[in-house]
């Protein structure tokens, strides 16, 4: 099997990679975000012309919007430039090549199935904690994505209705509560009632800068004060995904996004806590949590992975 | 194609019917559910070897529990005599035929996607409001069971960590909120604030004796209090649809249950909520709410029409 190409399209950057069937990277580039849907499309085509060598036949782009069965962007609640246009068409049209599109968490997904931390799993879910939180679903053996391509869209479940507000405006979702942003706030809030001097330290001293680096800091460090953060959480974290189980019965869990680099401090709590939040936790297999292993390249590694499926 | 047999086990009966490919109901039988494993399984022999023709070769059977993908039953939190049971295996061993063991509301869903209201559609939710909240997730084309059988146990999510405890002893999980049981307690707390004088009425004028039906029946009337009450309801049913549709993402959601019978009272704010809740909802498609038709017999119908999947 040849090498495909695979896009990785988000609010700042276009990274962009040739990769191979085995998943290794044989050539990568990124861009800035241009702004508008001409610009972006324009950074898009340069990237895999860059790329593409004489027996590519298939390009796969996981951009950050709501991508449809066809390929069309519906919107991107960070790139104004998507807002309904056809990409795959698009991209098909200009290079002759084959193009398959979807959701950047879906393509990321894809890859830590095919790649990384889930290799072979049917039924898997990878969660990214960040500034949002960020979801594929793998059903069945492929990327479940609903009746009009919108599926996983699971950091927006209300999980309390007095809750902080989320970024889609309601409140209290999981989102609004368990993802890497909410854990800096946790920590900012911690630091200014005087309960996390750990934590505060690695700020600089000012509790209004703390973000969730510095908490992860200081649990690498051992400091209780900041261990006890991170376990209070956890608990939000698996309060959500034991939902997730109740609701999908993935086989394995994978969580992605930069709190990875916290390992085991982060997993083993959130394990314990999804043993107690799940539906009869302890009268049926509950799946393991690992750690995703491909990083930041998830997305353009799932995109390629993606568009191998289109040369079958 | 000949008939199959389909069982439905409950806490309370077990429902046998023979059914034609077209989902017409040819036979059907009921008895009392009688305690323990073995009185069960007689008793489903039992109303098979009633039900069963000279060309009958499939039985399915849809079992309030929770069921692997090999039809054991792990445990059934209102039939205790399902614990660890190979249920396919012993009824295929005793009878001959093929067996296909799933849980009701399951089996229900596929009902009323291959015979019922969402007739051909690839990738439907749908739920039952009743004494919990019960759900089937249908997902390219066929019942969604995850990695181990268990998925689809919609109702246990959290909307309100303050809410009202679920049956599973969870707080505020969205059955707690929005089961029909729920709406009786809305209505049991609204008579006896002195805020719903038509449900009152319905009840005798008994506050602690009000239950849905009381609200139903207010409702129907077109008392202002009584509508006024399940819109409210109405709107905690959407909460928990939206989260499924950003999850799932559904072409169409089919509701059944007792409610069903309040029709477009319930359908019409259910839907007016499910749009203001559901991520990016003005921007993508948004699934129609369409009222079950099988009725009770969704789940012999579903597990019948299970079981001629297996002779084709």
């Amino acid at each position: 099997m040849t090498p495909t190409i695979g896009l990785d399209v988000g609010g700042t950057k276009v990274l962009g990679a040739l990769v191979d069937p085995a998943g290794g990277i044989l050539a990568e580039h990124r861009v800035p975000s241009p702004d508008g849907w001409d610009a972006l499309a324009g950074a898009m085509l340069d990237l895999i012309g860059t790329l593409r060598e004489a027996d590519v036949s298939a390009v796969g782009i996981g951009a950050a919007g709501m991508v449809d069965h066809d390929g069309v962007i519906h919107y991107a609640p960070n790139i104004p430039g998507f807002r309904n246009v056809a990409v795959r068409a698009t991209i098909a049209d200009a290079t002759g090549l084959s193009v398959v599109v979807d959701n950047d968490a879906n393509a990321a997904a894809w890859g830590e199935v095919v790649h990384g931390a889930a290799r072979g799993a049917r039924d898997a879910l990878v969660i990214t904690l960040g500034t949002g939180i960020g979801g594929g679903i793998i059903a069945d053996g492929g990327v479940y994505r609903g009746a009009h391509g919108f599926a996983a869209e699971i950091g927006h479940f209300t999980v309390d209705s007095d809750g902080p507000v989320c970024a889609c405006g309601a409140r209290g979702h999981w989102e609004a509560m368990a993802s890497g942003t909410a854990l800096g706030r946790m920590g900012r809030d911690a630091a200014a009632a005087g309960a996390a001097p750990s934590v505060l330290r690695e700020a600089g001293g000012d509790p209004a800068a703390v973000n969730s680096h510095h908490v992860g800091e200081a649990v690498l460090a051992g400091e209780p004060d900041a261990v006890a953060l991170l376990e209070r959480y956890a608990d939000y974290v698996a309060m959500g995904l034991a939902a997730l189980c109740n609701i999908l019965d993935p086989g394995v869990i994978v969580v992605s996004g930069g709190l990875v680099a916290l390992g085991e401090a982060l997993l083993a709590p959130v394990r314990r806590s999804l043993v107690s939040y799940i539906e009869g936790g302890t009268l049926r297999p509950v799946p393991d949590v690992v750690l995703a292993t491909l990083g930041e390249r998830a997305g353009v590694i799932g995109a390629a992975a993606l568009a191998r499926e289109l040369t079958r």
